[in-house]
């Protein structure tokens, strides 16, 4: 059983093939080996409350929220700080840890880059 | 003189500091001797049509529009498609071609799912 956990936490939007992305990165991790639920912020399921508590039932001690968004803007400057703080005082004795979002990282931005030259060719 | 220039297509945010990511894309592609705009969907200028016309004004007759989104949702499959028919029609002689979304391309899912890995050492 694995006690740490992460959350891939995506805006969502009413078409469901939309989350086809996010749910090829969950496989992807799935695959090495990681415990992996995907979450998202509004429009489709689970929330991000919700996933927490499947993981924390199931014995998961450290969760680590993953935003899979390429900018922050509210969502993730507001609303995500308070429903970190929730999920803290709901679940005492759980770490969750927060990690910023994937369009700071200088190596995803250097493989959008990338990719958009190959796009030209 | 490029005649080729590529509009980077974001979906806009109220915060300035929303853009920084998209910026250093563009940054990038510049610094590698490429023609390239930014442009948003809704919430910051300039607009798709905006970009567009600054850059046929300079002689460009091929315009690649890359979609910077990670997922496609409406935004995509409606109001893009709408608004390259616009481009084609105010801008006769002018080539405008659109590229699957950021998310879409196998690559990409592997460098998040490889970032999201090095978030849990």
């Amino acid at each position: 059983m694995l006690t740490s956990a992460i959350i891939l936490f995506a805006h969502g939007a009413r078409e469901p093939e939309w989350a086809r992305p996010f749910e090829r990165v969950r496989d992807a991790l799935r695959s090495d080996g990681a415990r992996v639920e995907l979450a998202y912020l509004e429009l489709m399921t689970p929330t991000l409350e919700e996933a927490a508590r499947v993981l924390v039932s199931e014995g998961v001690k450290t969760v680590t929220i993953v935003p899979l968004f390429l900018a922050s803007g509210k969502h993730l400057k507001h609303e995500l700080p308070e429903r970190m703080s929730a999920l803290r005082r709901n679940h005492a004795g759980v770490e969750f840890r927060v990690s910023p979002a994937l369009g700071e990282d200088p190596e995803i931005i250097s493989a959008i880059s990338a990719w958009v030259t190959r796009k030209m060719r």
